[in-house]
């Protein structure tokens, strides 16, 4: 048992805390990664309380530069931190007076920590989301300039995981690329919400004490400042709107690792991964798996898990702030941490693929992937359509039926499906020809990818 | 079983597909309802056809006046859907084949059902966006005339439904207005990335005919074109964004009703519910519940199940379009009802509560909860905030212990607590005292709180 | 507006209900499914008030009389369902009433919407758990039937979708039979907590009238009774449980498509799915695709999503009965619905499928599959496992390297990787002889799977 | 970079592995809590080589002797856990090499890691079960004791947060008993299927050694052996199902939890916690907070995400092993830590409470919560239960009006609502009165509920 006296809220209180209790409310253990931000935000504060002659100069110097050294000793791994400290707010505050005495208990004035472990997230997200934006950023690079390698080679294009038409790998590298750039977008629009500076709400109403909320906030460098104490303290939103962005990411990586996980089997044997990419087994010494990959692909429970968390959590909860919202810091860390691991790895990946190109375009060509072109052919000499459509599919059926390729059909063969095939229709009927055709905005011929690239490099 | 002949994608195929596939495989019980967009983008893209010379302007404007006589059958429910239709898209195009004929089969060319589909839910989902926003401003007024007619009307303010410090009813709803503002926010962000027009993109990888997507954009007012025809087909992300989005705004009225129930317990009495916006018991005469708000809290469980159903959906889809994708409009569908009709009603029934203004007054001013406010007199006599606090909370007991409410100690009796007490304590023990003390940005003084309506009003 | 004397719970109130509250709480269009259960409860309650003369004997042969009308009404279709009637409940007693009057309205005696909901839902979910371990029979035998008939197919193993180490395809479909035997004991574990008989609890703290609980569920096949009212009344766990176990079976099934659009892949192309269970394209003339394995991939998304949709509602609820509990049943309906189709599609699909043996056998051959086998050997020659597999580790890479498969080695090429090589690791090369190898309880030799599938015949 | 030969696999390597992938795909850093698992199961293995003769007896001495000491050193914290280890398995085969040489090579003789992977888990969360059940016991005890203890206490009973009809606190907390048996059984229900012998199972089709099944199982007191090798090593459904299990014990605790935070209300008042399971806040000095049971509600999040975890995780995946199963164990982990302490601490907190049994009971006998005995009453003079609903509303809209309870009524008010009421009505209108007429099986009435507790404590 704590001596009640030492928990620095145990006025009112005439029997210690539970020694259980203590564990089971502590945050310490995580919340503690959030020091540099606590210790930021907190000598912000001390210089306002000093602007508003609520400390003085001298109180207020004393207490920046304790709290400048707290955070080294903690850098430099020399703070002791203890359960009993709750939090890292806590924690910080205790050393402090601890260091110099009463004036460090001025610090907590006129803040709570409703209001200063909102802050904490804030600045901490906003650093982060900086930092996933750049390693997207670094991603679609590792996107892109495969996709400019590749502008020759020519694939099959799937849906249904059943070949359909072909594609230039350009295209679809770009496509993911696509995907990256809306996540991007969408942690832009995130990071306008995270970055409301909400100090100054105190625990929930504000303070009587005459604060200067916007110089905080130039100090910290927030463009804007709630405006509403009650919302402040209990807002979590931003939390749940990164960890969606999260999610959004973490999915089209996991569409692209399906991708590769197939790609790189002995049955696609479109690409090689590069040994120190993949894994063996402790059993059968021929395998080498794609298991960063399924890794990845994996780690999409996770960050579903995590939004499904603080969903949960918010779900219902009374005004203003409970302590349910201390449930918002693991899922958001290990948010953070798994995304940022996965993009870094799945960079460097990327760039360890070796395509087998002849491969590609072998398979490209197989599968009647030109078949949608004839009918395109036959919409070219009038036949609707729909019947187009039809005409083709019995063409298709026939090759089928004789193992024969489109392309070694004999003319007459083709006019007994329609008597209108011309010669020119040889044209028609090869995977390169098929991609070239379509040359339209956002299609995939080497035209129209090589413009999008352009395009892209140019923004 | 059907003739295999009869489907307008049979060529290929010697057996007519199986009855209950049929029936498993069709969306046109759940997608029928996006016939209006389907016939709007089918309109648009026959005049591009007819421009392009693809088909002759006297064909579209065949083809253009028989879709405007569909979309008048179904709207006047005389369009007769069948399960072996498929879906809209088909659905609508048998029609228009048994109307006009052979002219009827080009309306598909340069197209297919995978861009379509992503058109139809695009044109979709942009006007329900839209009705959205609409909803959230009329339900943010209902919240703002509250706040404006509830300026005087002094309430406990919570913490961990603890008493925490009072605080104005009207700052309280101003809290809900700053949620559903961010919601808006987001639901125009997500408008951006739902604003993107993928016709052309065909089955993937676009088409070999000479096509213009400008002009169909143009025609449906799309400001901007999807730039990679295999993303275009296969991005579902903002379905999955905008249930998102719709998750965080059910999850702020879930908050709002949770304290709307506990509000109009016997035991807060804050709020009284109009009969009409209530129900009753089967069994208890004398029940009076709140259903509505119950229910609103209840929906959220919905709309988070699907937007956990999309995101299962999409983890791990390979490129390009699959099947699986059909599985993202009925949770859409009931993700647009279920908050439309949350948002009307709700709205509704804010205007229709009756606030007991003494009541909440007296519970305010009971429970310590000026507390802070005697710490904070105590800082302004120089005294630490971190000893102020232990002072006041020693205090507090002492109140609690004797059953005294702060403003009945004498000076006496404070003085016990703390020497420097003086007379102008007794200026900081009321709850109406608290809340006009606290005039920062974002503050519930009455002064704080109309600065904030004015901007609001002002926006 | 309706006038508020026609609720039959409107004593107490002033004002008639909100047209739009009225349809929001609402759940009669939904709801009246559970017809049949509820008229089925209510007879048996009938029965009992009867026997406990809390009505007569004639009263009691009237109300069963015309509920049985009322039952056969519904089942004609000749039943006016009305908005008004908020749900299964009111709607049949409004029609009692309607048909005898005053003795009609004793019916709801002893009883409160609260129990009798919970009677409904678990009588109906009683049914549907058994016909759902039917299907599951139904399923189980159709993969048992294709594992007696390809006891002699064999296929490649995969682990990360790389080949690991040849199986029979019959051992690979007995292992989806335990995925669904465990279903089926899951589901038959939910039953025991499905089938309690809730009636008596009436509101939460049952009656001061003399009921006899033990009868009613002698009447209805109650096993148990539920022995603490407020229980009774807010408990929906086993409506979290059947969806949970619905969720593993959907994952199962999820699982074994996701393997069977691979193996209908021209990639793998290990079978071929019947024309009459693929659909076509509207565009590409050539695709066939395995759109019902898909979709019920897809349909993954809704059941997981109806999980967390209840999981939520539940999350928090203070006791006992709230409005919210409404939000259980469209979940659970779609979940019962969907699974039911998936089972019974699946079930006919699998019996339309044709394996390419020889290619599943060319497959299983290639890829270094036996090379277990090798280290294996090398192990029964003495060598430690882990140097075993080092040996062979490095004598597949020369393998890759020189392009040759293991069987094409020479001795003296054996021989430089390990001295102790001898003319019997022939016998080790091949997929047949891997899989006769494997003989263990389990295992995947011809002889454990045929006594496997004895053992499950004898079951 | 680590030099290829090092990785136990690596023979077919000719890059060593990456060393960002090392990390990545390391479990050590959490798997490593199954040592005392992954020991056990290879003495065990050990054994039954050497009862087979796969390896001799003295080998086997000596593995196993080597393995304890490798035990030892772990639990004394002496064992040097590396990154590159990848993971528990490797590390504890890597010492026992570095201890005995190549004997140390032959323990993974005819195993994988993909067995023992799943062995691991299996004995870890057998025994995990085992305890929590344990907890539960004790949980449910101390519910029993309050129950017991509170006998006598009349509370209001509510639904929808309406006070509906007066109960004993004894029948409350049973209600929550009877949750908690249920949560037994679904743990014991899961139990079955984790206790399950997988070794064998190897990669996925067993081995050709012969190796002792049975007697492995039967050294690990397993009462099964799963029957196929390919299910054995992709199955993680009891995972899964262990987390839902979870799911509904955290859900009904939230649901405690919420009643307990609404009753240390300053509204409700029904309870007060102890001081030592409170907390305070850091600047409001008369915070008394109920902390711990809004963290148990908010863990809700956590172990709902969990569950979603696996789902997302299982949904899809191919055969069979696949390397995102990793991501089945943090999840597991963190529900197991965060089920155990919320047990304990939630158990201990039950026995700190202070009910106000004065409160309860003067709430319990207000809002007209025996309105529905006044019309059971009227049913038992012969009137329709309907009607008497309908005169009882009206009865009540009246008091409410005039500002009275009902048991202050005249007789002659009575009569102006209904002519046969009697003096014998004011036997009907207390708390105490209702309580008592509830004498059925599951009822409130003291005599029920004693009843009840007679039987838990004779199971």
């Amino acid at each position: 048992m704590t001596k009640s006296g030492e928990k620095p809220w145990g006025g009112r209180f005439s029997e210690p805390t539970n020694k259980n209790v203590e564990t089971f409310t502590a945050s310490i253990h995580y919340d503690k990664r959030l020091y540099r931000y606590d210790i930021e935000g907190s000598i912000a504060h001390a210089k306002m309380l000093a602007k508003q002659g609520i400390i003085t100069e001298s109180e207020m110097t004393l207490i920046v530069k304790s709290l400048r050294e707290i955070l080294k000793e903690i850098e430099q791994d020399r703070f002791d931190f203890q359960p009993g400290d709750e939090d890292i707010h806590m924690a910080v505050e205790k050393r402090l007076i601890e260091k110099i005495g009463d004036v460090g208990g001025k610090l907590h004035t006129a803040r709570s920590r409703n209001d200063q472990i909102a802050l904490d997230m804030r600045l901490y997200l906003r650093d982060e989301i900086k930092t996933i934006i750049r390693q997207i950023t670094a991603l679609k690079s590792a996107f892109l300039e495969t996709a400019k390698a590749e502008l020759h080679t020519v694939m099959p294009g799937y849906t249904h995981v059943q070949k359909a038409q072909p594609v230039l790998l350009s295209h679809y590298f770009l496509a993911y690329w696509e995907m990256l750039d809306r996540d991007q977008d969408r942690l832009k629009d995130c990071l306008k919400r995270v970055n409301v500076m909400p100090l100054g709400a105190c625990a929930l109403s504000g303070t009587g004490l005459s604060i200067d909320r916007a110089y905080v906030a130039k100090l910290l460098k927030f463009p804007k400042i709630s405006q509403n104490s009650m919302d402040a303290v209990s807002d979590r939103d931003f939390v749940a709107e990164f960890i969606f962005a999260s999610s959004m990411i973490i999915m089209h990586l996991s569409r692209y690792c399906e991708d590769l996980i197939l790609w790189s089997s002995d049955e696609f044997a479109f690409v090689e991964i590069a040994d120190s990419f993949t894994t063996g087994s402790s059993i059968m010494p021929q395998k080498k798996n794609p298991d960063v990959a399924e890794l990845i692909r994996g780690k999409t429970g996770r960050i579903y898990g995590n939004l499904m968390g603080i969903l949960t959590v918010l779900k219902g909860l009374p005004m203003t702030y409970d302590r349910d919202l201390q449930e918002d810091k693991e899922g958001l860390f290990d948010t953070v941490d798994t995304l940022e691991s996965c993009l870094e790895i799945l960079k460097e990946m990327v760039k360890n693929l070796r395509f087998d190109k002849a491969h590609m375009l072998k398979a490209a060509s197989s599968g009647y992937s030109t078949a949608t072109d004839v009918a395109e052919y036959l919409v070219n000499k009038g036949v609707p359509f729909r019947q187009a459509h039809g005409i083709v599919g019995r063409l298709v059926a026939h090759c089928v039926k004789v193992k024969k390729p489109l392309e070694n059909l004999k003319m007459d063969d083709f006019r007994k499906f329609y008597a209108g095939f011309e010669n020119d229709i040889y044209d028609y009927l090869t995977a390169e020809q098929s991609v070239n055709l379509r040359r339209l905005i956002g299609g995939t011929a080497k035209e129209s990818v090589s413009a999008r690239i352009k395009q892209i490099e140019s923004i």
